[in-house]
């Protein structure tokens, strides 16, 4: 099948080289408000740099690939879908609920997969977490625990769009939620400003825990900082009446060293390119399967209006300082 | 210094050992209105099983060692400082905050130590932990997560009387946020029946996270299981400006095991007898200290005081959905 | 730089796939004495299956990839120099040392990179020790063991033509003691049959251990097993005057499960192409940076001969009960 | 049962504790050479320092524990059983084979039991590898790796009267190999002197490997530091046809430091005082068990004897760089 990427930066190229690695999808076009950016990508690959409206326009494009940044995502889901291609979209869908209600139901009577970057949801690790908790390896769920630390913080002026802690950094976290336990019932929201007291004059917080309770009783606790100086701390702890079963950071090699000084081992893997390489590819083959195969789509749009509705509830939650109801009409469900 | 123990029981006879163990402390007397168990106990120690009055009114005793129910604590601790005696009582001073407060009074004036039996805080892990913290060796702390799950509840008669999981077990997990992070400002707690419906019918629960919050922005994560099938699982990890501590469990031994199956490592020592044996040695070597040397007490009514009334505040929020602050006539302080 | 692959089976699609991921190499041509081999591989890469004497006339190619069976290894090195053109040659040069010494002279005066496939070298943990012991991160070294088991036995017919457990497997253990340690002075070898009977009546062990030892004091130790039924395992450890580097076995994936049956992770990734994976990409750029930048080949005929010229010492010290001297005609240095 | 103590040194006060820690022994007197230290052990217990003549001759003493130096061991063994006492005499029987066989001799028909302290034997992980192994948890087993590294080397006096590395180190570990594989048919052994050249000129090494092989196959080595900065170094790792068992070393508490310099834990407990303080206790307890109710000893004269005959072999197998036999004349069995 034949693939053309929207946006030319960092996560793009991730893209492009899952692209290239799965030999059932070939990446014909690339496109990127950065010019420059767009012709090295493009050359790179040995293929064109073209204008956006060009590849909507091109009948033997199957799919695009959303990688641009935040605030294009909904207009191009919905031009992709009005052009009849697969659509493949970075989380998340806009930082706007509302809007990405919209593209819910823009997409409801597509009959082309539209799937979302949760790219989490690929990486052995946490999969293997999924398939143990399903095939009953620890007998009925209780509370799910996830920590999710960024190696350091973002510069302040990404802070300022992103939308947010809960929009930008947790929506992963909630999505994880999602994909291991289902929707909440309510939302609490802890946060502060420990880290850079900017990003607190910016609106935002650095340091926040979520908790997220379940009709049935189940409890979810999300830690998460923008700061850990020793790399990317991602892990998920399930207990169930059974047992625990906890998904460990991958670490940069398995080489301990014992002295004096103590026994030292190797950092986790740096940050999100590191650690989840691997999940990148998983999660293109996947859409490729959905896309050639039929196989359902692993994370669609509704995932992504679930998580953004999350972190909305977060976000009221942490403002009004009490727990807060996720209702039908914030995930049109 | 010469002691008498109150409480023949399963925590009686391991504080029994620790009185042994250390050559400053010998054990002269025990008591419990189960005259079969004092005895027991007092033979075993080749010393005399005698009534309460009698122990209370012997001038040659220093200290005594409250290990009885419940329900006695207060009014012993009362006698014991009535008769000039150096305290250790088990915890809680009371379920009842009101009355620990009064007992918090009596205390005031007193002129020997009275020391409240918070083991955790004498488990090398944790005071590894407590240490690196105060030598700044993570930087500012930021996070704070208590792990503390059970092995296996207790029977629902025990539920009935213990004062609820707040009270009865998360108070440890109370008092050491307490050890390391200070009193709070907000406690959240959630809450629910997924053990055994039972403990739900007895107006308990057996599965809680409380968020603890911290008026400069720190937070604080407990999370209570009744039940971990694989053993105790005790753990604390803080997340500060420079990194992460964690204590991890210990073991029941060393060995690993390879084969097809899988790798098998051995499970987390069973129960607080043996993850906290040396906590007990180390806590009673702490109070002889106290008692002889004029030592600081480690932990003291104030202390008992203090997770209490998180305990008090988390059966609140829990009732009401809703963050509870901690006030100053909550503590007394 | 153009390269043509001399054998198309497992090993050969790996350094094929490596071959693609370098962009500073281009696969351009295959050949194997199993046609329908070559041509598969071939058609994957959208090039031309062709005979060898074709690839070795074209003045275009400008190296070659040797991975077709061990008895081809010395004949193609030899047929890769007089075409003047790189080789790299997957290890051993032969079964028979002084044929490798003959290779050796050929080799001497070739004005292009000639290296050996020593992918153990190139894997990340090794490489850290490597980088750890050079750094003096442990002092002055003492002991090192290697520890290399396979997780299941070759069939009998793979094992009578593979020159034995010295020459076939733990080829890449002695080289990896060359690698972090130099050339010994005496090997000492043990060895029996207890995994398969008929491993014995072909004339071959399938247990080993062997011991080097070196000048200046130091010891090196090799574990050999062909069964280690939980994954293949790949350890190595030195001890140096300062303390110990440790490189341990990577795992499946970081999945801790506990329960009343224990606490189970998963078990080492389970043979080399997964463990190697990153290795053999990491030695092909090494190649790559020998022939274009002209970097110093990081494992050359000289150690394929050094490997050889232990197996030989081990395969005669098993055979007489005695350890046996390395000497210079063995390795012809 | 009552005790005597011979040799109040440190390891006589270790065996104290033990008595005192089990309620069916009593420490009822203590004698040493040095007239200060039996004094001061028997004040630490409210006893009395005697003369040795003095508790042979005391009807009322059941059992003596020989704790002195190494070269009064057989005399003093030779002495109990004059006497008719149990012994438990630490390890090792003699420096010389003949003496210790002599001594095998005299205990043959003594009916009180004699036991030799080879502690490791006691060590909860090592008896957990015992008991998967028995227990066939690996299968039929091929290989035993013994490391057994000290924290640092003795002062060259204690060197000169040690017997050398074999009979003073390694002896425990050749006694672990008897423990877990039984006796092997030959025994060869490599050393040398890299820690300090001092020992060396005293004629000792300080650095050994030493392979043990046995008659149907199987094969154990043992490695040997006298210096490993980190802490005592004690694992062992059997490998079966069915996977590997591995006893890894305890450590010193369970905390782990992540930050930006790296993944620190803590190092292994310090020496054999803090790693085998467990064992010693059991240890004892097993002699009472065979004093007391009639239980087969855990380690008798004969294992005494079997771990002399594998450190002679293996000084000769140094001496003459060949592996030595272990015959029958050497084991008196």
């Amino acid at each position: 099948m034949k693939v053309a990427i929207f946006g030319a930066g960092r996560i793009g190229k991730v893209h492009a080289a899952s692209i290239k690695m799965d030999p059932r999808s070939e990446l014909v076009a690339v496109t990127d408000v950065m010019t420059e950016a767009a012709e090295a990508l493009a050359k790179e690959h040995g293929i064109a740099a073209r204008s956006a409206d060009d590849i909507l326009r091109d009948a033997s494009i199957d799919a695009i690939l959303i990688a641009s940044s935040t605030n294009t995502h909904a207009d191009l889901i919905s031009a992709g879908v009005m052009a009849g291609k697969a659509v493949f979209c970075e989380k998340p869908i806009d930082l706007d609920l509302a809007r990405a209600l919209e593209i819910r139901k823009i997409a409801e009577d597509h009959d082309k997969p539209i799937m979302m970057g949760f790219n989490r949801r690929f990486d052995p690790n946490f999969a293997q977490v999924k398939g143990a908790l399903e095939g009953g390896e620890i007998g009925k769920p209780a509370m799910l625990s996830v920590t999710s630390y960024d190696p350091a913080p973002p510069p302040v002026s990404y802070i300022e769009v992103s939308g947010g802690l809960f929009r930008d950094m947790m929506i992963h976290d909630f999505d994880m939620c999602s994909f291991l336990f289902g929707m909440p019932d309510t939302v609490m929201a802890h946060g502060s400003c420990l880290i850079n007291p900017e990003i607190g004059a910016a609106g935002d917080i650095d340091t926040a825990v979520v908790v997220l309770t379940y009709a049935d009783g189940r409890i979810a606790t999300i830690r998460n900082s923008r700061q850990a100086p020793y790399g990317y701390d991602q892990r998920v702890e399930v207990l169930g009446a059974d047992g625990t079963l906890a998904a460990e950071n991958e670490i940069e090699n398995t080489v301990v060293k014992s002295t004096a000084a103590g026994v030292v081992s190797a950092k986790p893997v740096f940050f999100f390119l590191e650690r989840y390489m691997r999940a990148y590819a998983i999660e293109w083959s996947a859409f490729v399967d959905a896309v050639i195969e039929g196989a359902p789509v692993p994370a669609g749009v509704q995932d992504g209006v679930n998580a953004l509705a999350l972190a909305e509830a977060a976000d009221r939650s942490l403002a009004e300082g009490r727990p807060v109801a996720v209702t039908a009409d914030m995930t049109g469900a």
